[in-house]
């Protein structure tokens, strides 16, 4: 296994050096927009713990984050009225894995509606600032 | 949400009702061979308490059986020479949920190899048998 690159974006992201459209922040997790949506909604959560993926991380990190990880599964089905969540975690690029910061995908889901392909193009900042609104109020609500 | 419903397969295989190719147990949580994989290996994880899915969980539950989760996950890398491992996590029909107690999908991944859909049928026995045999491995090792 590879070691933890602390050059990645999700690092750059909790050290504050590049921006993200955050949706909550605890001691030991961060959530935040996807930039590339596989669909409306699409979240990410995070530890602030330097880990690779599922593989090396610390099982404390694990059980700290899952309940970060459903309050913002909730949240989003509440947020975007969604039909149901999907939540994915990719470990080693042959699994789809593209930044080595363990993350949670948290991926709202609609009747009848496939999840789109990792596109490589950015979603609008605009509709990513509205959707980490709506997620933020139904965390608050 | 919908709640509870305690004839579904997986309450039938923690009560022994059903058999099933056992992987791993432990007070929380159980691990055993999909029966329709998507792949080589592909393991399910479960809480022994009631639990829909991700939504209607108690957060401990999650912080319980996540830990086992990446045992498995680790374990399954292993087992099959994996190049990388993917977690999947599914909450209601509109996100792939077909049986309603919390479950997470382990599936190791190859390179190059996509995952299958749900076939439907039924891996043979056999197979499922000799793949619960080396995770156990894995898993003593």
């Amino acid at each position: 296994m590879t070691s933890y690159d602390p050059g990645n974006i999700f690092a750059k992201i909790l050290r504050g050096e590049i921006p993200a459209h955050k949706i909550y922040e605890d001691d030991d997790a961060f959530a935040f927009m996807d930039v590339m949506p596989q669909g409306t909604g699409h979240t990410l959560v995070i530890p602030k713990v330097p880990s690779r993926n599922i593989l090396d991380a610390d099982p404390a990190t694990l059980s700290r984050l899952m309940p970060v990880v459903q309050k913002i599964a909730i949240a989003a089905k509440e947020a975007f009225e969604a039909d149901g969540v999907t939540v994915i975690q990719f470990n080693e690029p042959a699994s789809g894995q593209t930044i080595y910061h363990l993350h949670f995908h948290v991926i709202p889901r609609f009747e009848g509606v496939p999840l789109k392909p990792h596109s490589g193009t950015m979603e609008d900042q605009e509709i990513l600032a509205a959707n980490a609104r709506k997620m933020r109020d139904a965390l608050a609500a």
